[in-house]
């Protein structure tokens, strides 16, 4: 439920200047405006699931992308349903000036590039069908220089190889992987709501630079009610971010029943050293570890 | 467009503790609550027309109202095909634990009593059908004592018919208004946007003790703009108002080109005066006039 004093659970991950949207509620948009960001710049939306709270604000940011003059396509993907459910929504926001591009996640975990960003899907367990986001910038190897003189290839083409292109030379062809070390760690986002724990979150998650995830309830005596309504505890949250090893932990989604979410941040951090109740419009940089 | 500084537009008016919602944009849930009401005590909401900015909320606000366990049905009325609208955005908030009655209006202008306050509907001139609202509070003549005496009215009875009721005495009826002195002034909300000025409309605001008008733009210079996308000049609203012989004017709608509205505070009172520039949550204490 979006309050005077916090807005909807949502995720913007800002790359090379282009965003990716996870969820878009009610609100959703003026908090993109409050940070500063461009809606014009929105590469794609991943919607996790169609309960209002996470879906409301689509046909007004739709307008309002539209009143930016874009005419580039704009991706939607979502739980199976989703073209239909942007179309009944699009009621109120026809005669966009841009192609909205559905995608209906069909498989259990589908892989989708966007601009240079690997989006992983995972199928986890609310009352509606509902997806886990991961997305991942993959990093290359270290070029090789010795590896390229040994191959006899002339240092004109060796940025196209440091790109992961291959070069074609003499009739010979050469590929990245011919001259790059084994590949470093990138960097992983993980966003997790609205669903009950499962080990294959766990798994999912492994090693995230940042777990987003939801921390519905904090006080115990509210397992039932999480149980019941197919959402997490703050515990279990932690626990999640214990196995997948995750280098830190940010609480969302909280329950309109929690005043302060910030009261529970020591709670938090005995469960889970590195876990932050942020506040809204928290962001953070990431880098690669070297 | 909704910004950070500036909710989209919408009006509650407050009787006897229950409300008459107009207009329900990206939001605007938030600003109820930040006000104080409880979405609990909404009679009825009234849709001006079916873009965006007036309507992308309702699925959020029903879902909310929901929340808190209203059983009680809903009236929703606004512009021929509601009812389809209102089934389309509510794919994201399915299973309301109250009834959702939509009334469409397809007469010109039609009267709708709600907890005691008169609805009038007035069609204005947009890019899509729109409706003005008005919300009258009729108010009765005086009781005359004399007159009840004179007709050999008990003394028990008397309360009744100062409420317009009618009473059985002996066999005969006696009304309300054979007892009263002629009915008084009551209080007129009227309410105006997104539209061309039209003469209807200083006719349907007519007296209105608050006159709420888009203005849609300041400069001269946007005449053209306004024609264009059918919305209202500063300068045609104040015209209306005077021609309403309103008490008073307050502007909403602003166009995003519009920084800050308040800048245009002297420009408007100038035209009218007893016009405002409201910020957001303003809110006014209507009362007769004796």
């Amino acid at each position: 439920m979006p309050l005077p004093e916090r807005a909807l659970t949502s995720l913007i991950v800002r790359y090379q200047g282009r965003n990716i949207l996870i969820d878009c509620g009610e609100g959703t948009q003026v908090m993109i405006r409050k940070k500063g960001f461009s809606l014009n710049k929105i590469e794609a939306i991943f919607i996790t699931h169609f309960h209002a709270d996470h879906i409301s604000g689509l046909p007004g940011l739709l307008l309002s992308v539209g009143k930016s003059e874009r005419t580039e396509p704009l991706k939607i993907i979502g739980p199976k349903g989703i073209s239909e459910i942007i179309k009944s929504l699009c009621v109120i926001a026809p005669d966009l000036p841009f192609k909205i591009e559905c995608t209906e996640i069909d498989k259990n975990s589908e892989s989708f590039m966007i601009n240079g960003l690997r989006v992983e899907t995972l199928p986890v367990n609310h009352s509606v069908p509902c997806y886990c986001y991961s997305i991942n910038l993959d990093r290359k190897g270290k070029f090789l220089p010795q590896k390229a003189v040994s191959l006899g290839i002339e240092q004109k083409y060796w940025k196209h190889l440091q790109k992961g292109e291959s070069v074609e030379m003499d009739g010979n062809v050469f590929t990245s992987d011919m001259v790059l070390g084994e590949s470093r760690k990138g960097l992983k986002v993980t966003y997790c709501t609205d669903t009950r724990p499962t080990e294959g979150i766990a798994e999912f998650a492994k090693n995230s630079d940042l777990f987003v995830c939801e921390g519905m309830y904090a006080e115990d005596n509210k397992l039932e009610k999480a149980i019941i309504n197919k959402h997490m505890m703050f515990r279990e949250a932690c626990e999640l971010a214990v196995k997948a090893e995750v280098k830190e932990l940010w609480f969302t989604h909280f329950s309109p029943s929690i005043k302060d979410p910030s009261e529970y941040a020591e709670f938090a951090e005995k469960l889970f050293e590195n876990s932050l109740i942020p506040c809204d419009l928290q962001s953070i940089e990431l880098n690669y570890e070297e």
